[in-house]
């Protein structure tokens, strides 16, 4: 099979996997424009806090690049309104806000640099961009590898969502683990939550494991506790959209009850995100933003409505698991264990 | 709006509302013989363990009254090969094999009778099986008045699946329950689980409730442990499809995880259900039988594939949910509370 990819910078365009279309059809979209990639975002061609982070990356670079603009100020209020318009995408997964910083400070080094000039600053922003999306695979990676040991042999792994190579540049988060763990010879055993409204396990998860041939098997959201109680399950492992400092975790909705059920039938429950998720300004989950999006979502299932006209629904895109019920944080720089405000604060230490 | 109903017979037919068209169409399928009853259960034209139990019941006399036997050996014998039938549909709900043993007993007591006939066992047949049915609604509304109480005002009643008048020959268990609580004039406000994969809750209880212009909001499975956590809930009420002698419940998939989050936010967990669902034959959950249904229902919505070509899936159709974290089991008889075994039992002794 050829090699698929989330998101990059081709021919000076963003393309992305329309992940809206999968696993039907596999069709990459190409955006010339930072309102293209704003929308993408928006109506979740992309998503994924990691991937989000990086498309609005190079949604920064691309507004560089086709901004009209010939001195460095004007160059300036552009891609600072491109900052804004990127910000008002969506509001939870802070990887967005972590990385259209990285693209102003780029912007502000470039442009404050001596001799600088516009061509300067647009180049030194895809590179940033570019960097940054590469980074994110390469932490990926070494986010994999430390959670990896948290695997034992034949594992029965329960995710929720997708956490995966698609939610990243690359290889993933929670899959990105599960990842290490078959690179490794563990053999693990994937069930993945369908996680409604969006399916993105029934058709995201599976779609990616399924392609790198780890077992994999969808059950529906409402299933998780009955195999728990059964005994089928030997962890559960999720990604995050925000993690606070107190190590609260806001992640896809669905993804507290499962804490909840994974307490309860004492099964470990990680949580696999790059330090760039981690928000020390958030003081708890309370405080993190929980996007709630349009009702057709849940209404209405391949154009068909599944909902009686008129009958209002609910749609919390994000809930917040409390760190109690976390056994473990798995982030690049290691695995962060209660108490987890300490545990984080120190992955921004510099090494002494 | 014109009256609907969930099952009845008709100039000679079993005639009910296939509820897999619900909520886009309310179209009634009228059945000729037994075969086509005993698809109708097994591909959820009608769902629901007293429905189940009415439907088998009007079938049994539909398989007498069609039956081309004129001497009482041979209508016998079609009488038990049509219970035979029947009994094969589904495995889980009791209540259709309390219904096929209350069906062949009124065939033997007429059969039995001095001067019988075929005719004779015919109408018994057609009497037992209508007053079946007319019983299950005066039932559903004794329990529903029993339940009343649990109910306070202004509630938000939590439930899951549905377990309402579709799922009976009309009022419903757990909304019989939210329905007399609004007639005594507490004004529940009801959040249906939509309850994948069948999404019993998004098309059947928004649904029914709408029309008795009760408040009804549709939620994810996945949602509910959130609206829990923010106190958006105040209790959860769901039918059963058997209720071991020990008070373990079965009932559709995702009920054990809404107990579970019930229990950590401490609400109350109310299962209501006639007695008839009631199996003291049954020591406990673990001797219940658990339905797995085929792959499609989870695989595929309206039509569209979700979930990738060759990814397997799990479709476990009920789960058990432990007596332990069952605060009380509304019945046509009153409310059970713990210990269970005790107060089941008394359900079926003869009064003093």
């Amino acid at each position: 099979m050829s090699e698929w990819f989330t998101v990059r910078w081709v021919d000076g365009g963003v393309v992305l996997l329309d992940q809206r279309r999968l696993p039907g059809e596999e069709c990459y979209l190409t955006l010339r424009d930072v309102e293209a990639v704003a929308r993408a975002i928006e109506e979740l061609a992309v998503r994924g806090a990691p991937a989000i982070g990086c498309t609005a990356a190079l949604g920064v670079a691309l507004a560089a690049a086709t901004s009209p603009a010939r001195e460095l100020p004007e160059l300036r209020r552009d891609v600072a309104a491109a900052c804004e318009r990127l910000a008002h995408t969506r509001p939870t997964a802070v990887n967005l806000f972590w990385a259209l910083g990285r693209m102003r400070e780029a912007c502000e080094r470039a442009a404050d640099a001596p001799g600088a000039d516009a061509a300067g600053v647009r180049d030194a922003l895809l590179r940033e961009a570019q960097s940054l999306v590469e980074e994110d695979v390469a932490i990926c990676r070494r986010l994999g590898a430390a959670g990896a040991e948290l695997v034992p042999d034949d594992a029965r792994v329960l995710t929720h969502c997708n956490a995966g190579a698609l939610a990243t540049a690359g290889y993933g988060t929670a899959l990105g683990v599960v990842r290490a763990a078959a690179e490794a010879g563990r053999k693990p055993q994937v069930l993945a939550d369908e996680t409604r409204p969006f399916l993105q396990g029934a058709r995201l998860t599976a779609w990616e494991l399924a392609r790198d041939g780890i077992p994999v098997t969808v059950v529906t959201d409402g299933m998780a506790a009955h195999l728990m109680q059964r005994g089928e399950v030997d962890l559960v492992i999720v990604g995050a959209d925000r993690i606070a400092a107190n190590g609260d975790v806001a992640n896809k909705i669905g993804t507290y009850g499962l804490a909840v059920l994974a307490a309860r039938h004492e099964l470990p429950f990680y949580v696999a995100a790059p330090r760039s998720t981690v928000d020390l300004d958030t003081p708890d989950g309370a405080a993190i933003p929980i996007e709630e999006r349009g009702p057709a979502e849940v209404t209405h299932l391949a154009g068909q409505a599944i909902v009686p006209e008129g009958v209002p629904v609910r749609h919390p895109a994000f809930d917040v698991t409390p760190a109690e019920l976390v056994t473990a944080i798995v982030t690049e720089s290691g695995i962060v264990r209660a108490p987890f405000a300490e545990g984080l604060r120190a992955l921004f230490r510099p090494p002494a």
